[in-house]
């Protein structure tokens, strides 16, 4: 039996799991992101972890080299050591070519990035397909700069290498798939990305505890963008074939509201039951447009690919001030947010297992008094709606799935499983 | 030619019948409904009776015993005889089981049945699938009730017989059927339900009075419920095939605005019939939703049965404070009620006579001005609107019938089937 | 290259022209429309004129006789000469019969036509299906008429002739043809209607001289009504296999905002171009029905022909108070309003030749980093938005065409149109 409250182990699981993994320097490639799946592997050691090498071809992309950093910091005229990598890593521009040079300090003004709306924080800035180096500071520390000769000091290099991702397949009754992907290349942020991956990790454990499994479920753990692309090149055709809901676990660890992000065209298994399980259980959520699309949904749902892949968020990436700085930390995100997310995923993995299409076993209604189910029903303890037996009963005609019913019946999905249950148990409906 | 307005003489007609089925006890089954279709196959000759006997297995359900009352009161202490059957058969609870005792007042007070908000009405209490007695009275007298002694008495057995049925199929061009069912089981109520019995019968004189019926008419007289489970597991077969439109006659007597319930997913040619009927000449109707359901509708629309029932009802059952009291009584269903109600039925009759699928038999606008069809046209008396000619010349390309085409038009039904009348006499349009 | 601004050369030659045609006198048949006729072909050498013999018989209708007017006047009592036909072809009632006679006032008045509200106007009313005779003249006139004898003299006569009109075919690529009609059977009025002929004369100019045409372009000239019908019966099953979109041309000459009426169902590719060409180009259009329909669509669009016709207009034809009036004039009828209409054509025609649908020729989102698109992308001058062409790819799922794609995109359709444009020349798209 599946969960249904929020499940504060499972979150404070999470947030320590998180608290682990925020000081490695991930990127799209290199120690990082092996580094992080050794981790994950550590708690679900079913695990595998893939490589493919520098220069992979997937479709229109080509895997980037290896990055390794042994240092980076910048000395001031008066000796003093700044956006020092070593204290944080958000401080280098990722992916920095390397450099050892003095430079005045308007040479080294342009390859500064601060934000001015946003003094205290060190913002995130990549440069992965253009030759570039730079550092990261808060705005507050980067005005106090005074003129002078600075040193600075990028000790890194590129090199052939490979590109690592890990997946993990838990089989159940039918070879039809349930996917959740999730991203592993950025550093030392906790929404977007940390929460992803500790989600993961935690519903992969839940699933695999499961006494039944009506669905397998997949679980992919890549570098955003190009590690998908790389994972769609080697299992598009298993994953077209099998996959029947599909989703992108992004930014699910912070305590604001639910957002949910549709798949290309909407109306998939994957966005019913989300907008179902957020209806029932988070009426206030926010819905985003494929339009304002941004994270791995950009490959799964692409025309050609075509998987039925949405997201359900907390606060949507570019929507929340703490977005891609330093401010995206371990107390923005808690173990009561990512609680909830793995809560919410729980009921739309609950949702999928007991979803079916009702249809009636008698002509005309039955007869609910000779099976006891006419008045003083109840069931698991609380009276259940005469007039909810009565609908279900009335409308199971075998062209609506129970989500659309529950939406049609505008009734808790739970209830309306629980109900289908019982009229199953007395042979009043079939669900197919 | 079918009427066009109220017609008092049918409203009057049909409630003096109601006066004559009024003091006869009816329940699901026994001397009460053969009574009663007995009186009906007076007015209607071609009438067919038929019976099951008890135990008769109708889908889900069994045809109960016969219950037959001779007496039925409550004597006082101070010898007082109250709740006397013979004086109103709503007094005693439906199937009640023989009782002769001498009880306490609290002993009793467990077997009586009120309405404190409607202290002078007689509730309608029945307890079919259960084993029960008890006595219904207004909250007013109930309330004087003294301690003491009372002797109840109620003269009643219950025995393996027969429920009954009627039905009666007046014959058109076509075998294919317009159904009007309506029920036979209620006891001394008006509106709930002598209402739809007498109406049935002055829309089966009307009908078999039509020089021309393109369609066969079937009117279907039963105890509700297991009435309807009888008749269907008796007929389907030949119901699914034949039936055109259907509709439930009940509630169909009292002065208040038209109901409208649709069938389970609406849109069938009966409702369709319905709403135009009802926008055109009653636009204030009330509309409730299939899940607002509680007539014989639950079985003729029901999953695996899928008859394309609706009901268009004055007030809704369940929906007016006199329904199932004492109250329904002869002075709330009255000969203007009943007539408004007859005459929607006979609008209804003649769209679905009149309905088809109007095509153009020119190519381009035909010359109406050759015809004399172009301006100064008049017809039956009164000027025809040449821009309706034009719309509906202009829109005959075999996609819409002429409900749809009234309904896109904005224009009343009559109206628009006037004129296609004309246009076909003018041999510009066919209809099929 | 079409031109995408409005075009005053354009507009200045449209005027010109009107005010060649202005005073001949049309009607549906004879010397006017012959003249009208060799005008046009004056310019647009390939015009191939047509006629078909009276009593020719187009569906319901008959060519009508042939009607030639030497004069046409009235002389008051003082020997005044009025409605002088020569002056004004609108002071003579179209189609009028021969008369020689001398007339009290009273019997003169029975035959006199004007507007008290536009005491100015001289009408303009026709008699063509029924024999009859008459003068039109402003109200101011028609009320200083004094009693006595009035000499009537129409010199007029009706015989078999023929009944002309006119086409031309620009060929394209494709034998799918783009339909234009506009008629040439109404007397001197500037926008209802010549500004049809001259916006019809300009635009199969400017087609003539595309580089590149993906479609034929048929342009029709007829008589309106008796004019298309014929037209039709000769051509029906032509233009029924090859039109892929056809539009009106009519009120296409004043000052007022743009209006347009869809096809009998809407939703045609012509439908389409229209309201995307007017959303883009003159947002605040005004959008009739069907219902309002009074040109040669209701022959076009009429059930059995059932061609893609719409029609965008300046004033809708009955909405203008200079409508089928003397006040209807080279005036109200501008350089500017033709030059208006002409270059929304060529925006339709534009759209025409460019739309198509566009599918993804990548799997997952292309890198468009290493082909310059990514970001300070600029094209013809202007930055191009990052955001459109993702979304130009991303939903490049071979579902939508051009149009709905800019429609859903809330976007211009000729910037849509440039970045597919782009795209296709980069192989990440290819359109069908």
């Amino acid at each position: 039996v599946l969960r249904d409250e929020p499940n504060d182990k499972l979150g404070d699981d999470a947030h320590a799991l998180a608290a682990k993994l925020w000081p490695i320097n991930r990127s799209l490639t290199g120690e990082g992101v092996r580094k992080t799946l050794e981790i994950l592997k550590g708690i679900l050691p079913e695990l595998t972890v893939h490589a493919v090498p520098t220069g992979y071809k997937a479709f229109d992309w080509d895997v980037p080299q290896e990055w390794r950093v042994q240092e980076a910091y910048v000395e001031t005229p008066d000796g003093k050591v700044i956006c020092d990598w070593k204290t944080n890593n958000l401080h280098l521009v990722g992916y920095s070519t390397a450099v050892d040079a003095n430079v005045t300090r308007a040479e080294l003004e342009t390859n500064l990035h601060s934000l001015p709306a946003q003094p205290t924080a060190i913002p995130y800035v990549t440069s992965y397909y253009a030759e570039n180096w730079g550092f990261c500071l808060p705005d507050e520390h980067r005005s106090e700069l005074v003129n002078g000769t600075y040193r600075v000091c990028i000790d890194a290099e590129h090199f052939d290498g490979e590109l690592n991702y890990a997946d993990l397949v838990i089989p159940g009754e039918s070879s039809e798939e349930i996917v959740f992907s999730t991203y592993v290349c950025h550093p030392s942020m906790a929404n977007n990305e940390l929460s992803g991956p500790v989600v993961a990790t935690a519903l992969a454990g839940e699933i695999s505890q499961m006494k039944h499994r009506k669905f397998s479920y997949r679980f992919i753990f890549v570098p955003e963008t190009i590690g998908s692309l790389v994972y769609l090149s080697k299992n598009l055709q298993h994953l077209k074939h099998n996959t029947r809901a599909g989703f992108v676990l992004t930014c699910v660890g912070d305590e604001n509201g639910f957002s949910y992000m549709p798949s290309r065209n909407g109306g998939t298994l994957a966005d019913r039951c989300a907008l179902k399980a957020l209806r029932d259980n988070a009426p206030d959520f926010q819905t985003y447009s494929y339009r304002q699309r941004g994270s791995d949904e950009r490959q799964y749902c692409s025309p050609g690919i075509d998987l039925p892949f949405c997201s359900v968020m907390k606060s949507k990436y570019g929507c929340f001030p703490e977005y891609h700085t330093s401010l995206d930390d371990l107390s923005f995100v808690t173990p009561k947010g990512l609680g909830d997310s793995i809560a919410m995923h729980l009921k739309i993995i609950a949702m999928l297992e007991k979803n079916g299409t009702p249809k009636s076993r008698t002509m005309g209604e039955p007869q609910l008094g000779k099976r006891g189910l006419y008045s003083n029903l109840s069931y698991k303890g609380s009276a259940v709606d005469h007039s909810l037996i009565m609908d279900i009963l009335g409308y199971a005609d075998g062209t609506r799935d129970l989500i659309q019913l529950a939406e049609f019946l505008d009734a808790d999905f739970t209830r309306v499983a629980e109900i289908a249950d019982l009229l199953v148990r007395h042979d009043l409906i079939e669900i197919s």
